[in-house]
């Protein structure tokens, strides 16, 4: 930990985006046309149509990773300033796996409302915008007004880059063991943002029942305190603690603050129990605890040290890629599941040599490979492409 | 003009700026640096000392190009997403000419409380802040208030810019003629912000006679209409028009929309005068027509296909990078005219060949090579230089 400590630090000296004009600045011409008198037309032109400031400025491959530092990582609400380096890591990754231009923007504003009328004034700026660790519930209203009240695609990562990458793994873990979708019985320990989404994104898919626990309990029919978001989950049922909603559960979800199961609470779940312990650093319970208690379980992870990593790395590029490509006026849920299909359907394919070799292991579908790497290259295209075409179909996209 | 018109719309096609990673991420470790979980380090150091985030994000070199779009160019006010080209510009300069990374953001607000409240809850990703083409009056209280409030530099170029080149070309024109800067009687056609601007640096400089006109007339002791802004130059004289106060003026300074003078206005100025005409693309009379009539002026246009061109990119580039240099918490009045003075000062030297060559032409201290060139070299670190030393003389230097 001192290692990654000194490492991390040494790694972001400066900083980690710089700027890098696109085009000649060498000569007094290239001055005349960048800058004034030239750059009249193009202003001229995007003031006449103003969807030619797709093509005539960098917002066509512009995304902005924004966020108000008020649930950065596993760190809380440390303030705008503080989330930066993470906000910048963000934009990297954009860059790195989907050639996206991304530039990160910390605003130091909590109240949702004002943080939305901010967000809408800069629209102009950019072709998408990733919000990203903003904290529930507010995150949900102000993702959901500015899909609605901008024409430029809108996606809180926190809520559903989670949401498609565990999908993608419930699909394939299901297929490798023989479950069917809508028998499972899942738990969901947590009931943040990501929770919310990935539960949504579980019924979506057909999943019928989930037990899902916020720090109160049981979300049932019993509580009284439920925001909107939480009652799409009511079950009509009643277990006093996870541990008993377990016995017999064939999914676990764990987005909690991690370290909180033992090896008996494992114990009492289905044949071939899928734990997606899913909290960072720190999972809900150790791989090695489980796999001595359950040969027989296909366990994922958030971390890159162990195999089958729900990484939102495996969507958020892809997805915008998608969307910027045709143009989208907005993320549907369409689109968001197409990249459930494409993301599930990839790692069930040959993978090549050279992939497998930057790992150091052999990648072959199975239940210690339920979902591609982050540095597989067919990403892009797969995922982007489904994306699109969804897009396309549902109406959403300009061209 | 057509052609200019097609290569311009031909070098804007996909826009200006891209970002570009600046650290390696080409492994899983790479990538467990630059985001999870390594990343939290960088963050919880920043929480912990705020001024970290210098070090340790792209803050300390990174400069916003903000505008709404009210004032852009002499294209006015044709809103946040068509001025998109012209700040995007902007940013490159800033890269090309001062390895500042900048990035461009349009904000569709134009009330100057909210614009502020915006802009404020911004500053937290950026090291300074560039405003751009805001329209008067309203840019003089946004700035005011942004430079007030925040700890970072703030400078609304369109008021400072053509205010510090123009000084430093009237230092050097009235060496060249001999004229002292206590005598000179200027006469200003314009009152925007950025007439404002020069006429208060000309009376830094020691400048004591000012007849300055807006659209109504000479600004004296007869208006009963003006601005806290435009009250700093009330004349205690009357002229009719500025035809009549150009009578044995020894400067013109135009800051109007152009083609507003005839060669009779001009016959009457004083020996050796010095015309200014900056409106643009349009001087306020064309240099041909001075030439005809005064072969003893001095003239400064803001188009390069002339000599003496007053381009705010001999000053900008180098007034941040100072500033950034020594982690300014403002520019100040002081930074400004060391900006002036080393800019006079260059001038004077005598030009490397090579800058001769690239502009076709012998550049020699004289009539015709008042101000430097726009990519003369060595303005980086004569201006960079010369402001950081006053930030630090003056105290908002913070290393």
């Amino acid at each position: 930990m001192a290692d990654l400590q000194k490492d991390a630090l040494a790694y972001h000296q400066g900083g980690k985006i710089a700027i890098a004009p696109k085009t000649s600045l060498e000569s007094f011409t290239d001055l005349s046309l960048a800058y004034s008198p030239g750059v009249a037309y193009p202003c001229k032109e995007i003031e006449a149509h103003p969807l030619e400031a797709y093509n005539l400025t960098s917002k066509g491959n512009l995304v902005a990773v924004i966020s108000n530092g008020t649930a950065v990582l596993g760190l809380g609400d440390i303030g705008a300033l503080a989330s930066k380096p993470v906000m910048e890591g963000k934009s990297v990754l954009f860059k790195k796996f989907a050639n996206i231009d991304s530039f990160d923007l910390e605003i130091d504003e909590k109240d949702p409302k004002k943080l939305i009328s901010i967000i809408k004034a800069l629209a102009p700026t950019f072709g998408g915008i990733n919000l990203e660790d903003i904290k529930a519930p507010e995150c949900f209203e102000i993702e959901q007004t500015l899909i609605d009240e901008l024409d430029i695609p809108i996606m809180h990562d926190d809520q559903h880059g989670t949401a498609i990458v565990s999908s993608a793994a419930l699909i394939n873990a299901c297929k490798i063991v023989g479950k069917k979708i809508e028998e499972l019985r899942v738990v969901i320990i947590g009931a943040g943002a990501s929770a919310i989404s990935c539960g949504k994104m579980y019924q979506n898919l057909g999943v019928k029942h989930i037990a899902m626990f916020d720090s109160k309990g049981l979300i049932n029919t019993k509580r009284k305190d439920l925001s909107p978001q939480k009652q799409g989950f009511i079950l009509d049922e009643d277990y006093s603690s996870y541990q008993e909603a377990l016995k017999g559960a064939d999914v676990l979800l764990g987005l909690s603050k991690g370290n909180i199961l033992t090896q008996e609470d494992i114990k009492v779940m289905a044949k071939d129990p899928l734990i997606f312990t899913l909290s960072n650093p720190n999972p809900e319970i150790a791989p090695e605890l489980i796999r001595k208690v359950r040969d027989d379980a296909i366990i994922a992870t958030g971390r890159s040290d162990y195999p089958n990593q729900i990484n939102n790395v495996l969507a958020f590029p892809f997805i915008f890629r998608g969307a910027l490509d045709v143009r989208a006026r907005k993320i549907t849920e369409g689109m968001k599941k197409s990249a459930v299909l494409a993301l599930a359907n990839l790692a069930q394919k040959e993978v090549p040599q050279e992939l497998c070799t930057l790992y150091g292991r052999e990648l072959k579908f199975g239940r210690d490979y339920i979902i591609p790497m982050p540095f597989d290259k067919r990403l892009l295209h797969e995922l982007s492409s489904a994306v699109a075409k969804t897009a396309q179909e549902e109406g959403v996209a300009q061209i």
